[in-house]
């Protein structure tokens, strides 16, 4: 279980709440850390496949008929990176393919390719056992608590920042 | 709060298990994205310095004496990043030095510069404020709740992966 000491009671309200928000980021910040690295490792030696190429194939394989470029940025907002890139390097591979679209000559549909579709079927596969293998600790009761309490916070992050001044 | 539908009770309880295992790293994922994007815009606008050169700089002032590159590189693992071009970088802009280390003279001491110390205070403060403008609507005892269900997730994530066959 936890090994960070207890918040320090005697501090004054603000500052408890100010080191309450830093340690659930760092935690934050850790988790994602520790099991994104493993599933970038798993995936890249097992399917040749790196996270953020899985991640753009799990959205085509969601969407049989294609996602226009702007929408997979838009989907992928999330994960960052840069999808052109990705794109790119997944239709050299033969994963996806690119195409001009019939409704917009502007614009382009990516889609999976069989490889891609057959790739993408052992990569979920492979993503699934590593993050089972990450969390074969944590008792299901336990993952509940821990998915009502992220939910809740994802609900309750505010979305507007604090002005900038530049 | 949550606009999750609630998880299938139907399902053999495998993959139940698995769909909330997912749903809690997606969770943790989109967490992970929206505040990152959110510390870094802010400080690289306030501050010039971007999130990856921010957690550098916090580094250094917890040791004054200076850091070992090595060790450097060791205390960042989680955010991962190219440390040694981070390193470059902000000694270019004067934020920090990199000498030879007396005791041992194949290795590097890297420290802050008082211009980077005032810089680091400067980020640190724009890193509180926009923290707690995300967390803003979170009251503190749901805080409490999600630090407690992250610590016990910590320190249940199984730290040896499946084995790669490669």
């Amino acid at each position: 279980m936890a090994d960070d000491p207890p918040a320090d009671l005697h501090k004054s309200p603000p500052d408890r709440l100010e080191e309450v928000q830093t340690r659930v980021w760092l935690r934050i910040l850790s988790l994602y850390g520790e099991i994104f690295a493993r599933l970038n490792r798993v995936l890249t030696a097992e399917s040749g496949v790196s996270l953020a190429k899985f991640d753009v194939l799990a959205q085509l394989d969601r969407f049989s008929e294609g996602l226009s470029l702007g929408r997979l940025s838009q989907n992928l907002k999330v994960t960052g990176g840069n999808v052109s890139g990705l794109v790119q390097r997944l239709s050299a591979d033969g994963l996806i393919t690119r195409e001009m679209s019939r409704a917009d000559r502007r614009s382009f549909v990516v889609r999976l390719t069989p490889k891609g579709a057959s790739v993408f079927a052992a990569a979920r596969a492979a993503h699934q056992r590593e993050l089972s293998a990450c969390f074969r600790n944590v008792p299901a009761s336990d993952l509940d608590v821990v998915l009502q309490a992220l939910n809740g916070l994802a609900g309750q992050v505010h979305s507007k920042s604090t002005p900038v001044t530049e």
